[in-house]
């Protein structure tokens, strides 16, 4: 039935594709075309010669997509009044919110949620009976199961008061109950209901810099660590820092993961178009980066950051560590800030590749504080953790002088602090179990399971280096 | 100890507040002196004949505090690095976030973060020997108990794979067993670690819209519930849809919350103040809102909005619902957006004072979803609940047009959602347990215990009508 459906549901996406000329749905810059006009190549014009749209490839399929299922549906009594007297009109909203797109109101959602509609009104209108919304990485909304040591924390830090009862003893692996014990004894007057530094529970920051630190080989500094509720709030506040207008651009990749088009756009900046390659596997040429900054350059447009996303999304590409030392040579000579978008650290599924985080890379390099800015984003909602309900996440934040850092910390703070178990999550992510835990052999096989499972539906559907948004697809469209 | 304490910070306090002429730890309004002109008057100046500044009032004392105890404290090695190579300084960052102040960097705060090094290094260095931050509303942080039987459900939720163990029966009640299996119902997937709605689970808005349907006794619609991390994300969304540039102003009282004039200023909008009159007991008055819309009107300002605050932070005060009529119908009349922050709606401690929200007072005179723009905004963090850290709350929006309602979700949505603990504790502060639940006896004991206990200490301190705010100061300050 599966099957039916994915084959059924891409007849009607290409149908879809034909309601209008262009791809609506995939992200757009929104420069003025004063400030960057590339008439014959916007991204993902069908129009574009060397990035074509059409919709039987995978790939565009997944990037063409929506990134939420649902839409907002009016209330009732709304929809019959007359709101000719309401202040706020589509005249008056900020443009900003208006021209910013985000995938979310693409037309194949709006097309899945029709067709849910139909079969909600008559359970026979079409061959399948039901609509399942890939259009996101939310493993766990597909039956992807968290990793148990994971909850028994986070719950025994949400209810501490069971930490001595004999029960728990029972029903909690003996390091989930130290773990809490640990992570309560770090927060003052273990109070997980408090609010926390705004940059996030100190002991928590000191957990994460030593698995980075592990992770890369070089040290990190918890006060580097700016907790937040995933990675999405962590890159709003970089384009905060950095946009002050129109004439400001980010160089993005295309194709991208629309938070950046979005954000972009909502700061009212530029968004920079590079192309990735998809002949070379969706490489990342420093030839492209040079060009198309030279074009926003040439149309008056101060480049500030450069945003990289590794391992790729949607494209699921792995960046070698020569291109990667390009890369830094590159920021650095242009005094970009580097935004490294890092969230699928952990979806490799190919062995002759390997994360490189851009903090190693420009470590080794013996670039430090003084030589580059850099900005790395992590979230608990993608590797094989999957927690993208828990909103965790962090950026490590290097390369920048005090007063600037400052700045960063006081939008942090106007927000208060994240959310704690968010926060104690990002933590086990970066320090779980190890061997000789009790809870080691059941996480290992967890993990494993989860990766094995998304690596094998991966390398069946498409290829062979590819994130996690494509096993999702793959589970429910073909290979069940 | 802590009543020297008090004292002695006290006196400390009077001395800091003379290292400047005005107060500056207070937030300002960052309208540019081209569109809004009161050098007589700016908000806490202390030469504003009608507002003064004196330290040594209680409620100065509070409103002068900073938000948030805790510095940035740059890396050592940062410290020590020459960052003239790096691509962001004051000069190239956002003005808006410069011009941002939040109440966090105040001088308060600063002598308090001295002070406490002055005590590391020099134990005997002061005649007490512990810093209390009491500058932010941080119950739990102070030692407020979190209600149990919302813990218990939040734990449930984060590890349901123990919900049919026989061992959990002997650790939890039965409601909330109950419940969570309810919640988990709701959850499609029963996947609490998956992206929700951008509005928030269903299930949970439902039972927040009976919740409010409940207190107003007028019908409340699901589909008007946005649920956030905490009442923040939703100011700022509602700033960031109505502000275009400076021109636009958003009229706040003065005092204020500083979320207002920080949000205010990071959207690059203006502040218009109004001044709540201390001799009224911090009234709200018709004819202030007239004369300042008019001179902001006069200085070219368009203002789209009136924030309203009540009951009232920093202030305590409690509207009367005549005066709330009047409120509305000055925002109908001049189209402004009613923005409602009711976060304080639990914590009234005086017999004779009862909240209404502004949606009950709109629809008891009549008007609905076509009359007003309304907005409310409520938080898991006050109340009796306390539950700062989980970073729960929502708002409801009314009176806005199908296509606006749209903008408003494409914002929320560009942030996927907010987190899933901090939804289902939204849903629960809405729905508590009922006459007959298990829960019952000892919900209400724990509730009972914290309002009496905050409301004895704001009644033995200051006055009769005080937020949760003041009695975390006396706690720590005066009556231990």
């Amino acid at each position: 039935m599966r099957r039916f459906v994915a084959d059924k549901t891409r007849n009607l996406i290409r149908r879809a594709s034909t309601w209008s000329p262009t791809c609506p749905v995939s992200p757009r810059p929104h420069h003025p075309p004063s400030l960057l006009s590339q008439p014959t190549s916007p991204p993902f014009s069908s129009s574009s010669p060397s990035h074509p749209s059409s919709i039987t490839s995978p790939l565009r399929f997944l990037t063409a997509a929506a990134l939420h299922p649902l839409s907002f549906p009016a209330s009732p009594n709304s929809m019959a009044s007359n709101y000719s007297t309401t202040p706020v009109t589509l005249q008056s909203v900020n443009p900003k919110v208006l021209k910013c797109e985000y995938a979310v109101r693409g037309e194949i959602v709006t097309l899945a949620q029709k067709l849910e509609q139909d079969l909600k009104q008559n359970p026979d209108s079409h061959p399948f009976d039901e609509i399942i919304y890939c259009n996101i990485g939310n493993p766990q909304s597909l039956g992807q199961q968290p990793i148990t040591f994971f909850r028994e924390v986070l719950a025994l830090c949400d209810h501490p008061a069971i930490l001595d009862r004999s029960e728990t003893q029972g029903l909690f692996s003996a390091d989930a109950i130290e773990r809490a014990f640990q992570i309560l004894d770090q927060i003052p007057g273990r109070a997980t209901g408090a609010y926390s530094h705004s940059q996030g529970i100190k002991g928590l920051r000191e957990t994460i810099a030593a698995g980075i630190a592990e992770r890369d080989g070089f040290p990190a500094d918890p006060n580097d660590i700016f907790l937040t509720d995933g990675a999405s709030p962590a890159v709003h506040m970089m384009m905060q820092l950095l946009i002050r207008s129109e004439k400001d651009g980010i160089l993005c990749p295309i194709p991208q993961y629309p938070l950046y088009s979005a954000s972009i756009a909502l700061h009212g900046g530029t968004l920079v178009p590079y192309y990735l390659d998809e002949a070379t596997g969706w490489g990342l040429e420093i030839s492209e980066l040079k060009k198309q900054l030279e074009t926003a350059k040439s149309n008056g447009v101060c480049v500030r950051a450069l945003v990289v996303i590794n391992p790729g999304n949607p494209t699921g590409q792995v960046l070698a560590e020569d291109n990667q030392r390009e890369i830094v040579e590159f920021c650095k000579n242009e005094g970009l800030v580097l935004l490294a978008d890092e969230v699928y650290q952990e979806n490799i599924y190919v062995p002759d590749k390997q994360f490189h985080s851009f903090k190693k890379v420009c470590r080794s390099m013996g670039y430090g504080e003084k030589n580059i800015s850099l900005v790395s984003f992590q979230s608990v909602s993608k590797g094989y953790y999957g927690e993208c309900g828990k909103r965790g996440g962090y950026m490590e934040v290097t390369g920048f002088s005090p007063e600037i850092r400052e700045q960063i910390y006081k939008v942090a703070s106007v927000n208060l602090c994240s959310n704690i178990s968010g926060q104690i999550l990002a933590s086990l992510v970066m320090n779980p179990p190890k061997v000789g835990d009790e809870s080691y052999e059941s996480y290992t096989g967890e993990k494993d399971g989860i990766l094995s499972s998304l690596a094998k539906r991966a390398k069946k559907g498409i290829g062979m280096e590819l994130p996690q948004m494509f096993p999702v697809v793959m589970q429910n469209g073909i290979t069940q």
